[in-house]
C-alpha cells in the first residue's frame, strides 16, 4: 500500500467542495487512501500575504462565474450561498473532534454532508442553530458537536492543523500532498492524476 | 466562422508561454483563430490588487515548482529564467508594432519566439542588446524594432491594450475570452476545449 494523499480543505472553499467529490475516487483507483485536514484558509491567506479571489475587483466576478462553470465541469450541483465566504472554525473543529474520536470516515462523512450543505443548500455553516441542525441530519450527536466546537481542546487541534498545514507549504485550497509532491488547485486534477500513474513527471 | 478566441498574455507569464503552445492547434481543431493580446501584467494586477504569485510567500515556492511541472505536463520545454520576472514592455510594443504593421501572423511569430527565447534560454528580453538581437535572429530588422519600441506611437498602442484588457476584466494571464466566456489560466484548457465542441456549459 503506497501512502496516503493528504488533502487540506476549508469548508467555505468552493474549489475544495468540489475537490472533496473526486478525489476518493481518484485516489481508489490508484490505490491509495485519502488523508483529510480540515483547515481555515484565512491563516493561511495571512501566512502567504494573500486574500480570497473574491476580496479582488475584476478577479471576483471572474471568480464567482468560475466556482459554478467548474461545478458544472464535473457534473456537481453547485449554489453559490449567500453569505460567502464565512468564518468555517466551528465546523472544522467538528472535524477534528470526529476524526480523533471515532475516526477518518466518521469525519469524511462530515466533510461531505458540510460541504454540499453550504455549496448546494446554502446552509450557514458559521450559524450556530443551522450547524447543529446539520450536525443532527448527519447521524451526529448535535448538543456533543456543539460541546466539542466549543472546547479548547479542539479549538487547539485546529489550530495545530493550520500550523501543520503552513508547514507544510500550504497557501491555498484544495492542496494536495502525493509523496512529497504537491498540488494547489481543483484544476490539478490531472496531473494528480498523471503522477499517479506514472510517478513524478 | 465563428468568432476568434481572445488571447491575453504577458512576455514574462510562464504558464502564458505554456499556453502559447497549445492554443492554435486547440483553436484551429474547432474552426477558430487566435487573436493575441500582449499587456502588461503589472498593469492588470495592479487594477485587480494583485500581486505576481512569486511574490508571495509560501506560494512562490510552489509557483516555481508548478511552472516547470506545468510545462512538462504540456511535454514542453522550460528552464526558469533568471532574471524573473522582467519588465516586458518593449518586447510588447514591438508585438504591437508587428501587428499593426504586418499584420497579425507576423506578431504571433514573434509572441512564439519571445516567449521560448526567454523560457527556455533564459534570454534576456528586458535587455536591449539581448531584444534586438533576438529580433535580428527572429527575422525582424531589429533597428526598426528598437526604435518601434522607443516610438511614442507604439508606447501609446500598448497602453491603450492594457486599458482594454482591463476594460474587459483581464486580471491575470494567460486570459481568454471565447464567444463573450473568460478563462484565466493555463489550467482551463480543458474547460476552453469543452465551450468550443459543446457551447457553454
Amino acid at each position: 500500500m503506497h501512502s496516503p494523499i493528504d488533502f487540506y480543505f476549508d469548508f467555505s472553499s468552493p474549489y475544495s467542495y468540489i475537490a472533496n467529490e473526486w478525489i476518493d475516487a481518484l485516489a481508489a483507483r490508484h490505490g491509495r487512501m485519502v488523508r483529510r485536514h480540515a483547515i481555515l484558509l484565512g491563516v493561511t491567506f495571512q501566512a502567504a500575504e494573500l486574500r480570497s479571489p473574491v476580496d479582488h475587483p475584476l478577479k471576483r466576478e471572474y471568480s464567482l462565474r468560475d466556482f459554478a462553470r467548474s461545478a458544472r465541469h464535473e457534473g456537481l450541483p453547485f449554489v453559490m450561498p449567500e453569505p460567502f465566504p464565512i468564518p468555517t472554525q466551528n465546523a472544522a473543529r467538528v472535524f477534528w473532534w470526529l476524526h480523533d474520536v471515532q475516526g477518518p470516515d466518521v469525519a469524511s462523512h462530515w466533510t461531505r454532508s458540510a460541504l454540499r450543505a453550504y455549496f448546494v443548500r446554502g446552509v450557514p455553516l458559521n450559524e450556530r442553530a443551522a450547524l447543529k441542525a446539520l450536525a443532527a441530519e448527519s447521524g451526529l450527536d448535535a448538543e456533543a458537536a456543539e460541546r466539542a466546537w466549543n472546547d479548547l481542546v479542539w479549538k487547539d487541534r485546529l489550530r495545530l492543523a493550520n500550523e501543520q498545514a503552513v508547514a507544510a507549504g500550504v497557501f491555498g485550497a484544495p492542496y494536495f500532498i502525493v509523496d512529497g509532491e504537491p498540488f494547489w488547485g481543483n484544476d490539478r486534477k490531472p496531473q494528480i492524476e498523471r503522477v499517479l500513474t506514472t510517478g513524478p513527471f
